[in-house]
C-alpha cells in the first residue's frame, strides 16, 4: 500500500469508512445486509465524491442530482454516505441505532424518514423504475424552466434482483424509448443473489438486453476508481440512458464470506469483521471515523453548496421563480378552484347521463388547464381512459419533454412506479389511466405511493362487471375491497358527473396520499343537481333524505347509487321512507367522527347496500345484519347491462331487499 | 389467383375461414377484436394444419401439444380454429353467440369453459408466462415417464402487449435459463397497439432482447405460409426456446383499417367487412363455411387421432400407466394421509415452539415424500421460505428436468404464472415460496389461478410486522384482507405446527382452487396438543372453550392465537370464562352454514379479535361492536418483538380489551 498515491489513499479511506460503518451497524443491529455496501463502497465513493451534486445543508435543493438505492437492502450504504457527507440528521447515534424502533435509519431506506433518501426502496425493481420518473421529471421541468434552474442527473444503484424483476423491463424499455440520457444506473454486478450465484436462476446477457432497449452499456471493474470515474464521465455524455455494469465482489474483504451469498443478508460476525478490517486496511474501532476521513468526505458537500448558491442566484434572477417554487412545493396554481367550480355548476345543471370515465375526461379539461403541473398518460388505453385533454394533448417524446401526455405503453407497473418518481421529484402532479382490473399489475408501486404519502392519481376505468363482453379477466370484483384495504390509499368511486368532479377536486388537493378514481365504462344517470357544496368531501353523505322519519337506508357507490334512488322512489310510492346514501370514498368516510357517520347511516335503521363488487369491508357500514347486493364471485362475458340483471344488481333487487327487510 | 397451386389455394381458404368467422362474429356481437385473428390467420393455419398435435375428439389427451393464445383478446382466432378443426362443443351457434351470456365463446378464452383452451388469457403477458410452466411441466413429465408418454410442444401466440408487460421478461429469462426448447412463441409483430403504432411507446429491439435471454429468434413474413412452416421446423430443432417474429398486417384485407389500430378492438363495420371479403377472396355469406373448407380443416385432427391411438397403445404397454393417469388426473398418491397423520400426531405430542414457516418446512418433508407430483421452488428465498425438502432437493436445471426444485429467481410474477402453467398442464402440484408482502407482485397470476380453479400453493412467509427490522416495505398489513377478498383463493394462516400441518393437508386436497399459506417469520408457541381431528377443516373452531358459560370470545389467527390463549388464562384466574377461537382460514369459515358459525362465534357474546393486519373483513365475524386489535397503518423497522409491543398487539392488549368490553 506504500506505493499508493495520496489520491488513492484518500479514496481507499473514504470507501473503507462506508464498508466499516456498514459492517459495524449490521453487526450491532444483529440484522441487515453488509455485503452490498462493502461491494459497492468503491463505486459509490467515486459517484458521491466526484460527481453527485448535492448540498447536505439543504437536502431538498431542487436542482440536486437524485441518487436512488434501488437495491434498498444495502441501506447502510446510503446511511453511511449521508452521515459521512454531513447530513446533520444522520448522526453516528442514528447509525448505531440502525434498524431500531424510532431511529431514522430503518431497515430499508424510507423516504420522509431521513433526508437524502429520495424514494423508499426495498421491494426490488421499484427504485430503478422510480428513477425513470425522476429522469423524465427532470427533463420535463427543464423544458418548462430552462437549464439555469433544472439541470441534474438521476443516479441509481441496482442489484441483480432489480434487474430480474419484470418491472425493470418496463422501466428500461420506457427509459430507452424516451431517450432519458440523464439516467445512469450503476449495476452491482456481483453475481450473487440470496440463494447463491446468479447462475442458479438466470443467464441473461444484461449488456445485450439493455442495448436492445436503447441503452448505452459500459462494463467496468467496480473496485477500480479510475474505471468508475471514466464510466460516469462517458455516461454523462451519452445521448442514451446508461447502464454501468460494475463487476464487484459482494462483502469485499470478508475473509471467508466475500464473493458468496453468505455476505448478503446477515451480520458477518466479529471474526469475519476483524478479518475484513485487516484485509481492507481499516484499523479503527467500530463506529470510529478518523477526522481526516471526515474531512475528505466534507469536500463534495462544499462543492455542492457552491453550486447551490450559484443556482439560487439564477433562481432569484428568473421570471419563473414564483411558479417554479410553487410547483416544487406541490402547491396548486392559484385560482384553479374558481374555474373548476364553474365547471361543476355547469355540469350540475346539465345533468348528463354519462359514463363516469367520460365525466372524468370532461372534468380533466378545466382541471388540467388550470393545474399546470398535471402530467397525463395511459397504459395504451387513451381512448378508453379519457385521460388526454386539450391542455395535455402534446405528447412527451424522446428529445421533446415539454409535453404533458405520456404514452406509457402496456406497462402498468412501470407507469405507476414512474409516476411515483415524478411525484417524488417534485413539480409534477402525475395521473394516468388503466383498466381497473389491472391495478393488480401495479399494486406494489401503489402501495409505495401510500407508504411514501405521495400524490399520484390512477384513473382506473372499467370498474365493475359493467365492463361487459371482455369478461371476468377484465372485470374487477374484489378490487374495490383490495384497494381500500391498503393504508393511506384513497379509492374514489363517484356516482355521476358531479360526484366525479368533486372526487377529482379532492384527489388533486390530497397532497399526502395517492388516489384511485374508480370509473365506469357504462353510462350512468345523473343523481346530483347541485354542486354548490362538495358533498364527497367526507367520503359519504345523504344523497336523498326520505320523506319524514326514515324506515330504511339504501347505500350505494358509483354506478349503483342510481339503483338506490330508483328503489327509493318506488318505496316512497308505497309510503316507505327510504334514505339514499352515497359513499364516493369509503376510506374517507370511515375516517369521519362517529357522530357524522351515525348522522349518515342512522343508529339502528335497517340497511341495504349495493356495490358491484364483493362484500368485504361493507359489514363495517351495514353490520352483519345488513343486506348486501353485489358480487360473490367472478363476473362473466356478456353485454354489461345483461350482467347486472344476471347477477341481480338492479333497482328491483334493491327494492325487493328493502321490502324483505321491512317485512322480515 | 389462378396461378396458385392447389396447396396454396387450400391454405388461403383455410386461413380465410378464420378471418371471416372472426370478422363476422365480432360484428354480430358488436364487440371484440377482429384485427389480430385476421392478421395471424395465416400463421395459425400453418401451425394448426401442419404441426400442432391434437385430437379434437379428446381435447384432454395428455400428450397433445399445448396451444396458448397469450394475446387473448384475439379469442375469435382460437374459437374459429376449434370450430373448424372439429371440437364438437364449439358449434357454429356458439360462434354466433360470441361474447353473449351463457355461451362458451367468452370475450377472452376461458379455461374450463371451452375444450381446447389451455389457459385463460386476456391479461397481457400471462399466457406467455404460463407457457413457461407448460413447457417445463412437459420436460419434467418426460423425465419421469419417458419419450413414449410425454413428447409434445408448447406453442404460443403473443402480441406486442404481451412482450411489453414486465412479466414477459421474467418468463423469457426463466425459459432461456432453463433451456426450454419445446417452447415456441409466434409473435404477432404487427407494429400496432390500441393507441396506435408501437413506436408511440416502445423502441425495443425484440430480437436482441430475446437473444440476450437465451432464445433463438427467427424473423419471417407472417403471411407467407412457407416461411411460417420453415420457421416452425427450425424452431422444433432448436436447443433453445424460439421466438418466431411474424411480421403481419393487423386486420389484413380490411380496405381502410388494415395495418391500423382501428382494426384492433372494435367491429369493422359492414362496409369494411365486405371490402375485406373481396380483398382476401372469400365470397361466402357470414358464418357460412363451404364443405371443402371444413374437409381441409378436418385433416389435422385425423392425423392427431392416429397419433393419439398409437400413444394409447404405448401407455397401455407401459409400467407407468397407473401412476401417469393418476398424476394427470390430479389425484394424490395413495396412502399419503396415513404417513402424514403419523407426522401430525408426532408434532402434536412434541408441541414445538416454532416459526410456522419452519413448521411448514417440517410438514413438507413427509408430504413431498408421499406426494410425488409436488414440485417445489422459491423466488430466491429458499432458506427463508423453507420450501426445499429432502424429497425435492434435486434441482431442475437446463437439460435436467427430473428434479423437483425450481430456482425461480427474483421473479415472483413469472413464478406464479409458471405454476399456473404447470398446474394446467397436469401431473404436477406446484408450490413455491416468497415473502408474503410480495404476493402483490404476482397478484394478477394468483387471480387467474382462482378464476381457473387450479391447485397452486403459495408459501407466503414473513406474514406480518413479525418480519421486524426489514420494515414496512416488507411487512404485510393489508395482505390478509386483500388476498381474502379474491374469489376462489384460500388464505390459510395457521397458529402453530399442528395447524400448519392441517392447513397443508387441506391445501393439497383442495383440487379446485389455489391456496396461500401465510406463515410467520418468528417463533410461536404450540397451541394444539392433539391432531386426531383436522380442526382447520371448517376454517375456524373453538380452540379452547371457556370454563362454564362463556362471558366473552377471543378470536385470533396465526401468530396471534396464542395471545388469546394467554389472555384467556389470565381472565380465567379472575373467574371470567373466555372462549378462544382460532380462524386458520377465514375464507373457508365464512362458507360454513350459519349454525356452525354461530356455534363457534356464539349468538351475542362480546368479542375481541386480534390479527396483526388491518380490520377490513373482520366486521363480518365480530360486528361493528366487536373490538379489533391489529394494524391501522403501515409497520415500522425494529425487531419484531418490539413492534408487537409498539403496535399494541399483545396478550395484555387482548386481556385489557376483554376487561373493557365486560366492564363497558
Amino acid at each position: 500500500m506504500t506505493d499508493m498515491t495520496q489520491s488513492q489513499r484518500d479514496h481507499r479511506d473514504m470507501a473503507n469508512a462506508i464498508a466499516a460503518l456498514s459492517m459495524d451497524a449490521v453487526q450491532r443491529a444483529n440484522s441487515g445486509h453488509p455485503g452490498m455496501p462493502m461491494g459497492m463502497a468503491d463505486a459509490a465513493t467515486v459517484l458521491f465524491s466526484k460527481f453527485l451534486k448535492f448540498d447536505p445543508s439543504d437536502p431538498d435543493w431542487a436542482d440536486r442530482d437524485r441518487f436512488i438505492l434501488s437495491a434498498g437492502h444495502g441501506s447502510m450504504l446510503i446511511y453511511s454516505l449521508l452521515h459521512l457527507t454531513g447530513y446533520k440528521a444522520v448522526t453516528m447515534k442514528e447509525i448505531k441505532n440502525f434498524r431500531q424502533l424510532g431511529s431514522i435509519t430503518a431497515g430499508h431506506p424510507e423516504y420522509g424518514h431521513v433526508p437524502g433518501v429520495e424514494t423508499t426502496t426495498g421491494p426490488l425493481g421499484q427504485g430503478i423504475a422510480n428513477a425513470v420518473g425522476f429522469a423524465l421529471a427532470e427533463r420535463h421541468m427543464n423544458a418548462r424552466y430552462g437549464d439555469g434552474l433544472v439541470d441534474h442527473h438521476t443516479y441509481v444503484i441496482a442489484g441483480d434482483g432489480c434487474l430480474m424483476e419484470g418491472i425493470s423491463q418496463e422501466a428500461i424499455s420506457l427509459a430507452g424509448h424516451l431517450g432519458l440520457n440523464r439516467l445512469i444506473v450503476l449495476w452491482d454486478d456481483n453475481n450473487i443473489t440470496i440463494d447463491g450465484p446468479v447462475s442458479l436462476s438466470d443467464s441473461t446477457h444484461q449488456k445485450k438486453r439493455f442495448e436492445a432497449c436503447g441503452w448505452k452499456v459500459i462494463e467496468i471493474d467496480g473496485h477500480n476508481p479510475q474505471q468508475v470515474a471514466s464510466a460516469l464521465r462517458r455516461a454523462r455524455k451519452s445521448d442514451k440512458p446508461t447502464l454501468i455494469a460494475c463487476k464487484t465482489t459482494i462483502g469485499k474483504g470478508a475473509p471467508t464470506k466475500a464473493g458468496l451469498n453468505k455476505a448478503h443478508g446477515a451480520p458477518l460476525g466479529d471474526d469475519e469483521i476483524a478479518g475484513a478490517r485487516a484485509a481492507i486496511g481499516w484499523e479503527h474501532v467500530p463506529f470510529h471515523i478518523p477526522d481526516h476521513v471526515y474531512k475528505l468526505w466534507k469536500r463534495p458537500g462544499r462543492r455542492g453548496r457552491k453550486a447551490h448558491r450559484e443556482w439560487r442566484s439564477r433562481l432569484q434572477a428568473s421570471d419563473h421563480q414564483a411558479d417554479f417554487e410553487r410547483a416544487m412545493a406541490g402547491d396548486l396554481n392559484g385560482g384553479w378552484l374558481d374555474s373548476f367550480q364553474d365547471y361543476k355548476d355547469r355540469i350540475a345543471v346539465e345533468q348528463p347521463s354519462l359514463a363516469t370515465r367520460a365525466a372524468s375526461g370532461k372534468a380533466l379539461g378545466p382541471l388540467t388547464e388550470a393545474l399546470t403541473d398535471m402530467i397525463s398518460g395511459s397504459a395504451d388505453l387513451e381512448g378508453s381512459n379519457k385521460t388526454k385533454t386539450p391542455a395535455t394533448s402534446n405528447e412527451i417524446q424522446a428529445g421533446k419533454y415539454g409535453g404533458r401526455y405520456i404514452n406509457y405503453g402496456i406497462r402498468e407497473h412501470g407507469m405507476a412506479a414512474a409516476m411515483n418518481g415524478m411525484a417524488l421529484h417534485g413539480g409534477i402532479l402525475p395521473y394516468s389511466g388503466l383498466f381497473m382490473v389491472f391495478m393488480d399489475y401495479c399494486r406494489p408501486s401503489v402501495r409505495l405511493a401510500g407508504l411514501m404519502q405521495k400524490r399520484v392519481i390512477y384513473v382506473a376505468t372499467h370498474d365493475s362487471i359493467g365492463v361487459g363482453e371482455d369478461g371476468p379477466t377484465h372485470q374487477p370484483v374484489e378490487h374495490l375491497a383490495s384497494l381500500r384495504s391498503m393504508p393511506n390509499v384513497y379509492t374514489y368511486r363517484p356516482a355521476d358527473a358531479v360526484e366525479t368532479a368533486e372526487c377529482w377536486e379532492l384527489a388533486v388537493q390530497r397532497s399526502d396520499a395517492p388516489s384511485i378514481m374508480a370509473l365506469t365504462r357504462q353510462s350512468v344517470p345523473a343523481v346530483r343537481d347541485d354542486a354548490s357544496k362538495n358533498w364527497c368531501e367526507r367520503g359519504g353523505y345523504v344523497l336523498r333524505p326520505g320523506e319524514g322519519a326514515d324506515d330504511i337506508i339504501l347505500i350505494g357507490t358509483g354506478s349503483e347509487v342510481h339503483l338506490c334512488v330508483e328503489a327509493a322512489k318506488r318505496l316512497q310510492e308505497e309510503g316507505i321512507s327510504a334514505r339514499v346514501v352515497s359513499i364516493p370514498c369509503m376510506d374517507v368516510f370511515m375516517e369521519q367522527d362517529a357522530n357524522y357517520i351515525t348522522s349518515v347511516l342512522g343508529q339502528s335503521l335497517p340497511k341495504v347496500a349495493v356495490e358491484a363488487g364483493v362484500r368485504q369491508g361493507w359489514d363495517a357500514l351495514i353490520g352483519r345484519e345488513g343486506t348486501f347486493i353485489g358480487m360473490d364471485g367472478f363476473g362473466a362475458s356478456a353485454p354489461g347491462a345483461h350482467l347486472f340483471v344476471h347477477f341481480g344488481i338492479t333497482a328491483d333487487a334493491v327494492y325487493n331487499a328493502a321490502k324483505a327487510k321491512l317485512n322480515g
